[in-house]
C-alpha cells in the first residue's frame, strides 16, 4: 500500500522526469556542450533519487510493521540489504 | 562536437530510459512491490549513467586536445571538477 | 548500547584500516604507481563501509524499538535522514 | 612521478587520516552515539578522498602526456576505466 499523497507526489515527479528526458535527447541532437548536457544528467539523477526516497520512506513503514510482529532478524537483513542497495 | 556513432548511441538509450520511465509510472500507479519499482529506479539510474560516460568520453577528447595546444593547469582543474561532478 | 560481538568486529576491522593506511603511507613516499594506490584507498572506503554497516545495523534495532513506543513519525524522519546521509 | 608539493600533502593528510581512525576506535570503546560514530566515519570518507584527488591529478598529467604522444585510444579507454572506477 502506498500513501495516497506519496503515491500521486511520485506520479508528478516521473512525469517531470520524462519531460527531462525528452529534452536530453534535444539536447544531444543540438550538440549542446557537455557541461550543459551532464549538468542535465545530473538533475535526472537528482529527480529520480526524489522518487527513490519516497519509496523507501513507504517501504520503510511497512517494515516497521512487520518488524513488530517477529521475525525481527530477518527484517533488518532485508531492510539492510534495501539500504545498501538502493539508498544512493 | 559529439562523433556520429557516439551520439546515435546516446539517442537510443535516452528514448530507451523514456520508455523506462514510463514504465516507472505504470509501476507506481499499479502499486507494485517497493523492492520492484527501486530495482527500476536502481536500472534508469544505470542506463542514464551509461549515457553520461559517452559525454563524458567525448568531453576528455576535446580536453585532451585543448591541453595539448597549453593552458594546461586550467584544463586539468576543469578536468577535476567535470570527473568529481558528474563520474559517479 | 552495542552488541558485544559486533564492538569487537569494528574494533577489529578500525585495527586493520589504521595498519592499511600506514601503507598507504609508505607506497606514496615510494612513489608507487597510480593505479596501486588508487586501489589501495578503494580498499579502504570499502572496510570503512563495513563498519558503518555494523553501526547502521545496530543504529536500526535502536531506532525499531523506539518507534514501536510511539512518536514514530519523528523516528522514520531520523531514521530517512541516517540512512541518506551515511548509507554508501 | 609524484609533485613534491602534492607527496607532502598527501602524506600528510594519511597521517591524520590515521588519528582519526585511531579516534574512531576510542568512540566505539566507549560506545558514543551511532550519529557521532557515523559523522566521523563520514568524515573519514572524506579525507580518504582529498587523497585520491591528488593523486588522480597527477595521474591525469601523466595520461595527457601519454596521449600527446600517441597511442590516445588507449589511454582515454584506461583513463575512462580510472576515473569510473575510482572518482567518487
Amino acid at each position: 500500500m502506498i500513501r495516497a499523497d506519496r503515491k500521486e507526489s511520485m506520479l508528478k515527479r516521473l512525469q517531470a522526469i520524462e519531460g527531462q528526458v525528452r529534452g536530453l535527447q534535444k539536447m544531444v541532437e543540438e550538440e549542446r556542450p557537455c557541461v550543459e548536457v551532464m549538468t542535465q544528467i545530473a538533475s535526472v539523477h537528482e529527480a529520480l533519487r526524489s522518487v527513490g526516497k519516497l519509496m523507501m520512506r513507504n517501504y520503510l513503514e511497512t517494515c516497521a510493521t512487520r518488524a513488530i510482529r517477529g521475525k525481527q532478524e530477518e527484517v533488518y537483513d532485508e531492510l539492510m540489504e534495501m539500504i545498501y542497495k538502493f539508498a544512493k
